[in-house]
């Protein structure tokens, strides 16, 4: 038998049988991991509308709201009509609406229940007000706050925050329906209790600043946080309506060393073949480059020599400790470190990504693991 | 009219007609790129077989073998499929073959005129023979040098590149074609000059070791070198017979930082929209992020401020010297700089990115325009 050939298991379709590179769903660490937030968000009295950005794909969010109320989050219209036609009726498209895609959102919102929108800037309030009065309709808008990110949204200490929860509140043709805030800065912590900190801090600001526009006379319906760092470290989301994590459904490499999960736990991997062994210069080449992997540079502010993705076993996804993912280019992948010497061209890794959102959406497909056996292919939504 | 709509021209679809994020590909300047780099490779008695992992479209590699033999180099099986099937017959797939991939590019192989296969390690040579000898076939094959890029490919002083030339010039199942390197530390250069430097001494190595192998009686044909920073500063390919460069179509941000292009020759933009904008902060938000750019760094090491692409204007491509794309999250390009006033959410900006051949693979189809009229659609190649 050659040694390429890793033959992991006896029955079905073999890993060794697919073409690398390729995406690899676990799908019961995808199961304990989607479990754990829907439990946790049904025991702080949140509910729990994924964003389904991180895999675009409806099995998954089918799994994400099963025993939740259904709702799930988008980051591109693609993806709201996608979800939309899969039958899911509540969306939230939780990135600023451009004021050019506000009719096509008005028709989709028509064709379901609901698509809540996003704004954070007075020129998009008036372009939605003016699409839904010569509709006729009433569309449903969240205010983005920034808590401390840096993204979009506004400062909550800046009075445009009042200024347009009040107009929006007024408008005939908007249901206001609150405030929506992402931590994004909650990826910079370096451990889970700082995550923690930023995820009270989210919280704290968010009851305080609705508390604030509901005595100025702009009732705040609802209070959605998240980020998948917070929502894991978090104990406490009193005040909060809605939680927004997306991450958690795969977890990556970047989670795992901010504090977020266990490497084990990490649900989604790129499959990759050995294609050049130079031991004598310390270095190997894999067939997954920045096209399978993405060019995210990782959790440098936890370990600057993270590398480009976290070589792990193909049989159970152990640890290679000598092995570091040094650099990428389109299609090559070059490991160094001491763990060089066991690989031969044709070894099969796989390789847990820094940031699983951008290495998921290199692909067409997913190819669905259930144990050892390689039960579905998934495909997630392209494009916008 | 409203502010965000920048009506560029009168006839025909309207770039402000078009969805963003998306891509642009300005035809006129991509027939200039081609023809000057094609017109060269003339000039220096090189045969030109570019490098379609760039755009990996069938229409651009028809324009850039136009008036040459008609080869082309790819850096997938999935490539050489969709190149073979749209015609194109001589294909080297310049990636170190994975053993598991070598029965498929065999029928590929079977079907066109020829598919070169490139090789660096002796366990890969093995497979191919026994896999070419099985099937009755004599398997055309590169050894890849290393060159000072430190990927792939042997060292040029490595005894291996003795034995493996040997071993496959002996073979009955293999036809040794020759020697094939990218110079990939030509992308490190700061200068045009630095560039030729890269260039002069691929040249010579490579031709020096060709010569030496010919002293050994292994004959080496070919001798394929190229990059588009060396092939756009070098001036004398004496002794080569082929180049392979790739990103020269579209050209990028980095390309112009490193004295390759300049700015106005960059073929290949994004076209985003500004979603947010928050002045007193300095800073807006555009609707392309990591999924529509990619997240290469660009040319850190001559301009640590580059950012994460170039935003120029959308008409005509004018640099805007006050704006610089500070951050990516997955579907948020951040603006920073004095440049933030003149925004307003809908406004369309062009970014030119950091690396065209990782940011044209973010889409699913390129818009393409002859002077201000979009007048086609081109579909890429996608996967493995």
């Amino acid at each position: 038998m050659p040694l390429w050939f890793n033959r992991c298991y006896a029955g079905g379709v073999l890993i060794s049988d697919l073409p690398t590179p390729c995406a690899l769903v676990d799908l019961e660490q995808l199961e304990r991991n989607v479990r754990r937030i829907a439990d946790k968000a049904r025991r702080l009295g949140v509910r729990l509308r994924p964003h389904v950005k991180t895999h675009k794909c409806v099995e998954i969010a089918r799994i994400q709201t099963d025993l939740h109320f259904g709702g799930v989050t988008v980051s591109t219209l693609a993806e709201a009509h996608a979800f939309a036609a899969a039958g899911f009726t509540d969306i939230t498209y939780a990135v600023p609406i451009a004021p050019q895609k506000i009719a096509e959102a008005a028709d989709l919102h028509c064709e379901i229940d609901v698509l809540n929108l996003l704004v954070d800037h007075s020129d998009t309030v008036r372009a939605i007000e003016e699409t839904a009065a010569s509709r006729g309709l009433v569309l449903p808008v969240f205010l983005e706050i920034d808590c401390g990110g840096g993204r979009s949204g506004i400062h909550p200490d800046d009075e445009r925050v009042e200024q347009l929860a009040r107009r929006m509140f007024e408008a005939d043709s908007i249901e206001f329906r609150g405030l929506l805030t992402h931590a994004g800065h909650a990826y910079r912590a370096r451990s889970r209790s700082e995550a923690f900190e930023v995820a009270c801090e989210e919280r704290n600001l968010m009851t305080a600043l609705a508390a604030q526009l509901r005595d100025l006379g702009a009732p705040v319906v609802e209070l959605s946080v998240g980020s998948t760092p917070g929502m894991r470290a978090i104990d406490d989301l009193s005040g909060i309506t809605e939680v927004r994590p997306g991450n958690y459904a795969f977890y990556d490499a970047t989670q795992a060393a901010i504090g977020s999960c266990e490497l084990d736990e990490v649900a989604f991997s790129v499959l990759a073949t050995v294609i050049s062994v130079q031991p004598e210069y310390g270095r190997a080449v894999i067939d997954a480059g920045a096209l399978a992997l993405s060019r995210d540079p990782g959790p440098v502010h936890v370990d600057p020599d993270c590398g480009f993705g976290r070589p792990v076993a193909v049989e159970d996804q152990h640890p290679l400790p000598g092995l570091r993912l040094s650099a990428l280019a389109q299609e090559h992948g070059t490991l160094a470190g001491p763990g060089i010497e066991a690989l031969r061209p044709g070894t099969l890794l796989r390789i847990l990504p820094n940031h699983s959102c951008l290495a998921a959406a290199c692909f067409d497909r997913y190819h669905v693991l259930r144990g050892s056996e390689v039960v579905d292919e998934w495909r997630p939504v392209r494009g916008w």
